[in-house]
């Protein structure tokens, strides 16, 4: 919980989804599957601005996985 | 568990939700939405009053997004 | 999992429900709800004293959330 | 993880049901009941002796609550 | 998730199925029962070689209840 | 969280997937399958390369079984 592990390949792929602008999907520990950009990430949430461009703070807890789009 | 991490990005977009009174919606690990506003938030839980001004004391374990509503 | 914070607000929210013998609504990880009054808590656990008068040791990691009733 | 916390009041509920041989529901996480009695417990996980007398090891992060049976 | 407490109980249950080849049931929290017979465990994991002989490497966070098959 | 713990067998087993390139099929919590090949994993993540070529960024948190295929 406490310091954030910047040096994980986990956390530098995410760090590049950011950087990228890359348009991800996000499954879902309730089975949805949510897409945007990712604007920021902590320890703990992820900051996902989806195609309304509303930001989703989201729980990295109600994590599956990441993937890429298109 | 132990310090409240008031410096983290996810926890002060919460602080700012709480300090303008904004709107919400949470999506929770049951796949069930809640809507309100939330009044404080510690390490564990936060408190949402929801529309029939009921306050909900909900376990952060179960969150799986929030986002400002309308 | 060490030492109990008793100083967090979600703790003592619940702690002031056992004082006034609040009737509440647990909402829980499997979706169900159940009703009663909170008689302790513990970091882990909490006891709930509900309408048949039976005590159910309920884990705080499948709580949802906790509304007071009525 | 480490220490077995043996002065909570929830680990000792569990400990007086395992002393008094008493019947117990327990609700899981995937929303079944398994019904026995308790032999013993640790701190990630209780054994359970159910009425076909098999012993079952429960993980502790399964557990909703646990009631008395009867 | 440091050190593997092999004194506790529950851990010293799955060393005996372990050690004689016993045949169990694994509950897993999505709902689904896995058999087989225990290779190995570690802190995070355990390994379950099915009847078709193949190999599992089951995450112990993924478990509700194990029992001694037959 | 802190360190990787690379000595432990469940660790280790996929190290080995990743170094043979071999095939895998991973049960996820919410009851998917998903299948690929594993390029490299961390403390909380690991990276799948499925047959479309895509790569999903995999929280270990929602595993339940790794299996090599066919």
């Amino acid at each position: 919980m406490s310091e954030f592990e910047t040096n994980f390949p986990g956390v530098r792929q995410i760090q590049s989804y950011i950087k990228d602008k890359q348009p991800v999907e996000i499954k879902l520990n309730i089975g949805e599957m949510i897409e945007g950009k990712i604007l920021w990430q902590d320890n703990d949430c992820l900051c996902l601005m989806n195609e309304q461009q509303q930001k989703l703070l989201v729980w990295k807890q109600a994590l599956v996985y990441i993937k890429a789009k298109g």
